[in-house]
């Protein structure tokens, strides 16, 4: 579908790496774009990774907006089949075998033998992500407030709350733990209520990638790929060099029709 | 210098990712290299990543060793010095900008009050990691035992105990959080006693990495890089896709004059 | 029933708090009991406190051996019933408000949402209890090795994983969190195989303490009381002043017709 | 010296436990002391604990305010002497021994070797203590809004900041990783800025109690004990069944001339 993005951002100084342009992924187009930023300062673009994350660098010595708006097809994204077969680590692209160990957020070395017990009567593949998906949705609130930014998928599970990224992070962490490669994406999410950044995680199955959401609360044919990482510690849309909270920051998402 | 090498691993069935090749990096030559496996099976060799580590790959059916031969010119390796430049991150390269962040072993983020207290107070640099390198050797006891795969830097620091791969992993942690792109490294090292597998790390000053070695327990002349990563969850000699042990393991390292 | 006990311990030199003793409580009588040291050394026996433990202390200045034998008549204990009635706070007995609060092993705090979302529909009360035993006993599984002295329940909750002391604390907990008090008990066991020292909790409700297992080890009707506290920093049958391992240990209890 | 004390407590409805009267304890008399309450509702004071506590419960059916005054005379406190002896486990009084164990916030069992490490070559006593007094005052920063009600003293020690309630559980920790009996006091302070319910812990040496304040904000001479306890588990002035924050409180204590 075709979508139309707007994100505003107010900081105070500060070193800052962000992440907000739209994915140049091969999952999505960018038709136009535009950074807005006031004041004027020096921005140091990076190339887009391998992974086609954009992000830009700055250091501010003000206050600074910066307006991101953008018109991206994000194609047809189709739902994980629970048939997706899951591939033994020897077939696996070499560069999807990072996203097989624990990282800062997703300790999946822990729950090996939790998600064995849990799924592992499952046949591997798109069932026992299924299911762990069903299994979170069925033992963890959506509520903000109980975590931070500090919040592993360790936590997350005893504390059965949390918010997207914890959502995300504790799939991440079955899946991994079940031997199939996951990571997470930060993605502007169409009908996500209220708007913000939404942070969702993909599979590797059956040789792609494939987008899911654990909170159930945006359809995955409206996402839009920012970043693609290990974890949050990877895809922050905002990463600052000294404490420092934004000022404000205002996301839209619109189908255009 | 120049340098021989020999590992022998004894494994039992599982699948099996190994990391024990001499990396192709820019900073060592492979002169000649040798791996022998008994029984023959089918291995899967992986291209080197861009910092040059090989892995490779096998479903081991029965019982299997390994045997890795080779002699390496390490080059000359030099010691951090202290006038190392530290960067803004706007300056750094673009590939370094994901070792500032947290990783599953080395929670950084935890860190930033700790290490500000402690080392704020030194120019930024290699001054600093100097100082933290000194009071890791003053406060952490090489003692094994008391660490486990699970232990962070975060348990260390409150333990006060571990072996090499936990104080590379302090080290690492204390040198992010004071925004320096730190990295683990595994490496095969002469004179280390015991002779075994060694963890070490790397900081990037002054546009370049410089190995250091947080335990003393070998010079870093006598280096031979292995493995690359966030932290040991990204650079095991062995990752396993079932809980195994190796049967045994034994490496050597021998100058060659 | 009646019960013959036999615990023979082997120690290294440290100071030590041991408790081995059949506790003086309410609910068991001493027929007979012996406690032999060999060397003889100079030991300070406490008074029974108020739940009936009894500790003695002693400074070993080398290797000693501690054997304690007694036959105790442990009355007749009594399954907790499912319709046993929850007391709200104001009705607790003063001494058993103790029992509501987190421990260094219980962090019944951090567990409020979980047992509320999981047990919360239930009726307050023994069915409350025996459905949270019911869950443990499904989810946990008893394996040695998996849990240290360090092990507290929010860890046994991710790793599924423990002993007899490990479920205990996470029963302890989650009855904590329902508001149901909970403490650990320290016991012989007939019939728990192998033979050990074992640990089992016991709860506050219809005015009355109630053992109860939540390994379904060894019946209720065989335990003899040792020791009664929060947890097992509580209860230990030993303390040490410095890091030591017992030598050895050996339990025997057998049922006297 | 004479104190004279106020506390106003504004709650919501829940089940509560308070602990807001000064303590009628060997180390200080009550002149005189009055708690009102409104609306007016049933409360149940339990008796004064073995260490002088006292608190009372009430179920609250809507919003209730508690004010609590009272004169006090504190006596004459007596700083801690630096010549102080240290006990042997065997020579410390029976129920002095349970303030030796690791409890909810305070994980001694973690601490022994970095404890032993930083203040073993000091002699034993008062000498210790004050020395692990220095150490928090030198390395723990008092910073609000850095902990939460979850914060042990193993996540201050990496923190290094925290409030009263982090430097008494951080103080208790080492004491009793160094064998020394510790545990928290809960206080009125004379001079605390801003006035504030205050968090202090105790000593056990020289066959005596001694109180000390690891923040230094206010004069042990000025110290009011209000609980006593392990750590703040026990000594809580506010414990409620179900998650409810007081809409407000308010505290002064002045010096009678």
């Amino acid at each position: 579908m075709k979508l139309s993005i707007r994100a505003e951002l107010i900081y105070e100084p500060t070193e800052i790496i962000v992440s907000v342009h739209a994915a140049t992924s091969w999952d999505q187009t960018i038709v136009s774009e535009r950074l807005s930023v006031a004041p004027s300062i020096d921005i140091k673009f990076d190339q887009p990774d391998e992974r086609g994350e954009r992000r830009f660098r700055a250091a501010l010595q003000g206050e600074a907006t910066f307006l991101y708006e953008a018109e991206v097809d994000n194609g047809l994204r189709v739902d994980l089949p629970a048939h997706a077969l899951q591939h033994p680590w020897r077939e696996l692209p070499q560069e999807v075998l990072q996203y097989l160990t624990a990282s800062r957020y997703c300790p999946s070395d822990k729950f090996v033998r939790f998600a064995t017990r849990e799924f592992g009567n499952l046949p591997p593949g798109g069932a026992r992500v299924h299911a762990l998906l069903e299994w979170i949705f069925m033992h963890v609130d959506y509520v903000g407030g109980v975590s931070t930014a500090e919040t592993t998928a360790e936590r997350t599970f005893v504390d059965r709350a949390g918010v997207c990224r914890d959502f995300s992070h504790l799939g991440i962490t079955l899946c991994r733990a079940l031997n199939i490669p996951a990571r997470a994406v930060s993605a502007y999410a169409w009908r996500l209520e209220p708007p913000d950044f939404h942070a969702v995680f993909e599979v590797f199955l059956d040789n792609a990638w494939w987008l899911v959401d654990p909170t159930r609360l945006a359809p995955v044919q409206g996402l839009v790929r920012v970043g693609t990482g290990r974890d949050a510690a990877d895809i922050a849309f905002l990463t600052t060099s000294e404490v420092c909270n934004g000022i404000s920051q205002c996301v839209s998402v619109t189908a255009i029709t």
